[in-house]
């Protein structure tokens, strides 16, 4: 009895550990619901302050819009600028309704580039106005900046701040430049090394700089074989690069190859989970939604995808209705037909995701794809032996009717065959057109194979068994 | 003319450069299979030294296994151990056959411990033994110790290699010690202040290291808000609380708090990529394969998912065949039914791909899972009217008859009702089972929109219209 219950404590306090390590427990949560509730500024300012960005933006998410606001007018600015750059694009839009244009501006400098750059991005073009307007002339012109660059882009993600330092200069020099200047670039991993016209000789980790007795030249430790990202390059091949090569900071250029920002790992995390969401949602046909969309946007991205799922659905129904006479006569021929265009719409589906993925991991090159549409194919010609012998076994056993088990299984070979080269096929040739893959792949393959798995199966049955 | 060129030059200019960032061209690539075929031994070492491990990783895993083999055997040790850390278990495996086990336990030693463990958990018992045996002896305690934690663990993902100073230390007195010690911690970006049971008091991040007067203590600067990661703590726990925090390393701690070790950003970018990958596996039913998976584990994950979807066809198969009498006297039903069967499927996958991205990123406690189930059921109940209406609409005008016009709309409505009902309860059930929501959801979903759509639509109208 004793050690059990020793090990029950044991595993409280595991699981307890793990739950403290985030600073939002229910607890603060309801109490701080509660001083709101009560306007009780000062408890709700108390409470607030030991709480890390991410847990405040985390309580403002999940409070009632209207306690939210109340907060957030209490908090006034003590509000943390960083709280916001936290908040989802959703609750953000809100909250800066509540604080007013001129309240963020007050933020704003607070914040480095691209987490200002991030918020001022997603406000309408007047509110957008008003902050820039509001913001001091440094920050307005590298937000402003910011903003000409492409949405997505490179430009989008990097901050501005960044340490240089001339090669010729020693890590002792180095040092004792960090130590007496002002810097304002927060938390960085890297020092560039430049020339006068600033593009970049190599980088110095800090950690390598840390480790070098104070004489040596910044151009003998500095690491030669680096990567720079091109101001215009695409946010998903950033996040590929940094990816690719295990990066965790990466200096940005302009097109005459100067260093214009760098761009930061936690930025790139942001865009690897937003990439791989789009890529989820669009397979499933749920747009951009997510837990925290209004209904207002849910339905959107919802309803449309059904309404093409319906006329999808339609035009396989026709096909049905072109053999209305064959499956009069034999209404068997209406039990067994859904498993046809079922097992057909997985088997595509199922190909159709994994090259979606390899996609979005790029790894299908021309080469590559080649190799993967054989695999594909290799794999629903024998999925398509194995199952035309279950689905035609299981229906003589239903029916014991010898002529529809041997439509079954033609209809069967031959779908999951259709569901392998469109699975296939259709993604890479979307891609090739520049549309993207996930969207439209999956709504493509299965009225394929619903189409082709009802007009074989019935075709069949109608030819030979009518 | 002239700008026309000018423009088209530019853009290739462009590409060029983004594709230049990657180390591996296809022209090396090819050069190197070249030089690999004809035996040119120098040759092949003098293409492969420039590249980054990571692009070395990438090229043995484009090159048929056999040209592959005979490259690595000619690099010989002089092969870089990072390469084998970058590459996918799948070829590792190969690779190391191809090496064997002494050559492979020569350069362990050069990694960090993290990649090394991740190298050797993943041997056969046998080869396992083999390895160990060869590594020096602090190598192997190290690694012996890295697999007695459990699987996907923080102790699995952690190095050992960790920067510690006591907290009296002043920043000069930390800088020198850096200077003057060996260390083979490679990158890191972190230094801990612990006391002298090793219970870590602060973190001091490199940058301010460098930005603070060498006289001032460790203890005046360090971060006191730090999140430390117990050693059994799951890995997906340990990335989202680094994706909350915008953390790009932590410290491990022993269950007496004691530290032993660190996870840094590029692990945990691994762990994200697997679980997104996971999750869209596992509700396309397409098992743990990837691109480069063999053909005997592409078959295993996609048969095992396709022979459970036939089972559950057939199980909506029978519940027409409840119904075939009904069928032989109105086939429209027939051509009908597949599209109330096929919207329901489609709103329950959709609602379900939410659920299961949201319960990946932690989003859905108690609260919020009440609030998301209560969301969908309106948004199901609102595209329920559009559809039935639809649908029936689209049933008179296409059969004329009011009779089957109302049967549709009630079975549709029911239907994307029911798809809304089990897209929340399915998966949030799951959950508390502690079943992964995202391997079983969605074969559950289509199975009951299936059954409840084929038998309301066909039981009314067996009710109602015969």
């Amino acid at each position: 009895m004793v050690n059990n219950q020793d090990m029950s404590e044991r595993k409280d306090d595991a699981v307890g550990r793990i739950a403290s390590l985030y600073g939002l427990t229910p607890k603060v949560e309801t109490a701080i619901n509660q001083a709101v509730m009560d306007d009780e500024k000062r408890r709700a300012r108390t409470l607030m302050a030991p709480l890390h960005p991410a847990d405040q933006a985390d309580l403002i998410e999940r409070l009632p819009l209207e306690v939210a606001g109340k907060l957030v007018r209490m908090l006034g600015d003590d509000l943390d600028a960083e709280t916001l750059a936290h908040l989802d694009e959703q609750t953000r839009d809100e909250i800066v309704d509540v604080m007013g244009m001129a309240a963020l501006a007050r933020q704003l400098p607070d914040l480095p580039t691209d987490d200002a750059l991030n918020i001022v991005e997603e406000l309408e073009q007047d509110e957008r106005d008003d902050v820039l307007a509001a913001l001091p002339a440094e920050d307005r012109i590298l937000v402003e900046e910011g903003l000409s660059f492409p949405e997505d882009s490179a430009g989008r993600l990097m901050q501005r701040e960044v340490v240089t330092v001339p090669s010729f200069w020693t890590v002792g020099q180095t040092i004792d430049f960090l130590r007496n200047e002002e810097h304002d670039v927060g938390d960085f991993y890297l020092i560039f090394v430049i020339d006068p016209t600033r593009h970049v000789l190599g980088e110095v980790r800090l950690s390598t700089l840390l480790c070098t007795q104070r004489p040596r030249r910044m151009s003998e430790i500095m690491d030669a074989d680096f990567r720079l990202i091109p101001v215009t390059m695409d946010q998903e091949e950033v996040a590929s690069l940094f990816r690719h090569y295990g990066m965790v900071s990466a200096g940005v250029v302009d097109e005459d190859n100067r260093l214009v920002g760098m761009v930061t790992i936690d930025d790139v995390i942001d865009v690897i989970d937003e990439e791989a969401e789009e890529d989820l949602m669009a397979l499933a046909g749920v747009g951009e939604a997510s837990l925290r969309s209004s209904l207002r946007e849910t339905m959107q991205g919802r309803t449309g995808w059904l309404a093409i799922n319906l006329i999808t659905a339609v035009i396989a129904s026709m096909v049905i209705g072109l053999f209305d006479a064959t499956i009069e006569q034999l209404v068997a021929l209406a039990v067994l037909m859904p498993i046809v265009a079922s097992m057909g719409g997985n088997a595509g589906t199922q190909t159709v995701t994994v090259a979606v993925r390899a996609i979005a991991l790029r790894q299908l090159d021309n080469l590559a794809a080649w190799s993967f549409v054989r695999r594909e194919l290799l794999v629903s010609f024998l999925n398509g032996i194995i199952f035309a012998s279950l689905a035609s076994g299981l229906s003589y056993v239903w029916f014991g009717n010898v002529d529809i088990a041997m439509v079954m299984a033609v209809a069967m070979f031959a779908n999951l065959i259709v569901a392998g080269l469109s699975g296939t096929i259709v993604p890479l040739g979307l891609l090739r057109l520049g549309v993207d893959p996930a969207v439209a792949s999956s709504v493509f393959i299965t009225t394929i194979t619903d189409v082709v798995g009802f007009f074989v199966f019935l075709g069949l049955a109608a030819l030979y068994l009518i």
